[in-house]
């Protein structure tokens, strides 16, 4: 039975643990520097047992789950005490700064950057859930560093997950996510607030969110100590993103303004492409 | 039996046809100025039947389901031929334009303002759907000047429908629509223009787009013909809920670009007051 580690037990390594205690031959260990969510991880069935970071050197598989701008030093912390047989892999929303950060560790070799491209709005053990990787994309950066036997025994663990595998270099992939997702995030957050600034009326919201909004804030629920250290991971490729969204939005308030129904009926029906697009998903 | 006829057999007036078919006594009939969606409706069992607008004189009820720009107009057309006892409703999602319109129709007492608050992003008379008002609100505007017979009549139909009934002036409802519902549209509309002119890379999208861009960008899909029309006709409280988003945008970009940890924290910890509010809804 094979031990696996899993540092951060939030929503995203909380459901790795989860899903591995069930779907394979594992004992899942966690860490967490939040003593409650250990506690909590264990009752809840998320973990088998609190492992100290000592042991490190026993494990398996570690599996890092925690905020990005913990992840560079944390990874290079652990690759310091795994074994040579040790994959170690991590579960960042940006990859370029810990792909720098191990490029010339004696253990490069044991790692895999990855990044699992799942989740919800919520955070904590309390958010781990069953299933919540199946038919999901897996990025997976840089793997040519990756001796092969650790990288087969990383794609084992991502078959046994249901996920497709991705092969992308991290500076594309931190350019294409700042676009696709953490832009999102911040649409998402900065309605939530317009709205809760000028709308006063709770019940008003309440009662009105079943026309677009609950759907199109449901991002704005997340947490802040997820997403603050991912904005300022990736900050350019945000930024950039930003400064085209703002752009975007100030000509089509133009539009509205001068009352150009063409103009506005030709950006919408373009726009109505991203359908095909997103076709098969829901 | 009772004879319904709607107006504009597209999403909100084909699933309203559907639904009433369903669950009362009553013979619907349909007219649109698109032949295909008349047919379509037909085949579909969306609508019992075609009828023209003169034998509108014969109907119970009449409900308006056509674009905002063209209620105003096509509602003082229908109070024109309806019998003094016939209900007729309208659903537009903008509503200070058509109370005025009819505010001294000698019929205005037969006219409830009406916006059941339910919808999806498809269109047309294939995207009619069962249930789609179920414990949603109908916001009813001016509900004074509408005879007290007739709008028990609008209120036994909402009920038999299961929504939730609200008062509203139609200025205040104009003004809070804009910012919970129609400055959704434009962020998700603006998000996918965002992301299909940087992202050239289809697959990348198709792949990502479950990091929360599909259900962010899932109003992007809406019908430019429904939303134009609504933009131009909510355009001063569109434009306000614009300067304040893209105000915003633009804060939480400094504050990014000034590694500003605690500010970011700040803004999306406050933010996160929304789930309060819309706990109990999906």
């Amino acid at each position: 039975m094979e031990k696996i580690v899993v540092v951060g037990l939030g929503l995203i390594g909380g459901s790795l643990a989860l899903d591995l205690k069930k779907r394979g031959d594992f004992k899942v260990y966690g860490i967490d520097q939040n003593p409650t969510h250990v506690k909590k991880a264990i009752e809840l069935g998320v973990i088998d047992a609190e492992i100290s970071f000592s042991e490190l050197s026993e494990a398996d598989i570690v599996i890092i789950a925690v905020p990005v701008n913990i992840i560079p030093k944390l990874t290079q912390k652990v690759l310091d005490v795994v074994s040579n047989e040790t994959l170690v892999f991590d579960v960042g929303s940006v990859k370029n700064e810990i792909c720098k950060a191990v490029e010339n560790h004696s253990k490069r070799k044991n790692f895999v950057a990855a990044h699992p491209l799942a989740g919800t709005e919520f955070s904590g053990p309390e958010a781990a859930i069953l299933n919540l990787f199946d038919d999901k994309v897996n990025i997976i950066c840089e793997a040519d560093k990756t001796d092969w036997r650790i990288l087969d025994k990383a794609i084992s663990i991502f078959k046994k997950l249901n996920m497709r595998i991705k092969m992308m270099n991290p500076i594309e992939h931190d350019r294409h996510i700042a676009y696709v997702s953490h832009l999102s995030h911040v649409s998402s957050f900065m309605l939530g607030k317009t709205v809760l600034e000028i709308e006063k009326n709770e019940e008003a919201i309440f009662d009105m969110a079943s026309t677009g909004f609950a759907s199109t804030v449901r991002l704005a629920k997340s947490s802040a100590n997820t997403w603050t250290p991912i904005f300022l991971e990736n900050k350019d490729n945000i930024i950039n993103s930003l400064n085209e969204y703002i752009k975007n939005l100030k000509e089509f308030k133009d539009l509205i303004e001068n009352n150009n129904e063409e103009g506005l009926k030709e950006s919408m029906n373009n726009t109505n492409y991203i359908k095909s697009i997103l076709n098969g998903l829901k």
